[in-house]
């Protein structure tokens, strides 16, 4: 395990699906040209647009099970006959040289992640309200009523999971959530804990 | 013991004597209208622009010894002959009525507070340097030697008790110190223990 002190800080953007995270994101990248977005790969065709290693890392099925073989993801996820992972090694590299890296990833893949870096910033997106949020789940597919019911419930496990979380950021308005993030990344480098090496050297020398 | 939860939080500003923890207030005053800043008591006399109930609450000894024993400080000092103190009383309601309150204290006065106040946010401000903190000190006063080793010596000690804080902020650039406690402010209104309320309501609306 990689230890985080005094390095680049490992932040997770996180919450159930359909909050909004995708947008927060886009706002972060703008307001913080300092943060690097940490880039999943994934096993799923790339799109018209889409880049390799700009939108996903794009792998083939077996090059993506050689990875999981070699523990070479964060965390990764099986969805709908696609997988879905955060390349360790990216994420590492640049937390050693002191960069900020940001993920987006589900609630699940969070929870992965917290186990191998406690000291990570894990914040829980949530959805500003009830109507909203079912709104969104309505909007998103034309699900049965069954499905419907099924992903509401699904949305209180997940919000069961935010115990796992340090902070939590109601996705209201996005420019404020984005705003609030901001500032969580910006008062966690100011975190007594993270601050201990200058802390030393300080001491040092006014003692000089 | 006022519990915070749900509440006003309480935000300790503090630091070394010379730090600057004054002059990055009056800008934190600028950037943060919704922020009550607590004023002092004392019984030293006031100055030809000081105005009772705006810089400081003026009182007699006895008035202010009366205070002490009836406990309605939330920490007191006695400095050169003048006794100095933060009343309880209006801190108290403002954070039941659910305002922020910022304390701009010394160190022992910020250690009291936190036995009574673990929950409030504790923030240390840090000299950028050195030399700067003994630029600092020896510009203060014209002291001999021996109280200038003694002050550095003092500093050392205070130095000492940053581990009660939650955060250290380096007040190099005074305008980037106030942005940085500005930053800690918000993120602390987003810590999951500080929202448990709202958790409560949000679950249950969900899974209505």
């Amino acid at each position: 395990m990689l230890s985080l002190a005094n390095k680049g800080l490992l932040v997770v953007l996180s919450g159930p699906s359909g909050v909004g995270k995708g947008t927060v994101c886009s706002f972060l990248k703008s307001m913080n040209p300092g943060i690097n977005f940490s880039i999943s790969a994934t096993t799923r065709e790339a799109r018209a647009q889409e880049q390799n290693g700009v939108n996903y890392y794009f792998l083939s099925k077996d090059e993506f099970i050689n990875k999981i073989d070699r523990n070479e993801f964060l965390e990764w996820a099986e969805v709908y006959g696609n997988f879905y992972g955060t390349p360790k090694a990216v994420v590492e590299e640049q937390l050693v040289q002191g960069k900020d890296v940001l993920l987006e990833i589900d609630i699940q893949g969070a929870c992965k992640v917290k186990e191998s870096y406690p000291e990570g910033v894990f914040i829980f997106l949530l959805p500003p309200s009830k109507e909203e949020l079912r709104k969104r789940i309505l909007g998103r597919a034309a699900d049965s009523p069954e499905t419907i019911k099924k992903r509401l419930s699904c949305v209180d496990e997940e919000l069961a999971a935010i115990n796992n979380y340090h902070y939590v950021v109601v996705n209201d308005r996005v420019e404020q959530a984005a705003d609030k993030v901001t500032a969580i990344i910006k008062a966690e480098k100011c975190r007594l804990s993270r601050n201990q090496d200058m802390l030393l050297n300080r001491r040092r020398s006014i003692i000089d």
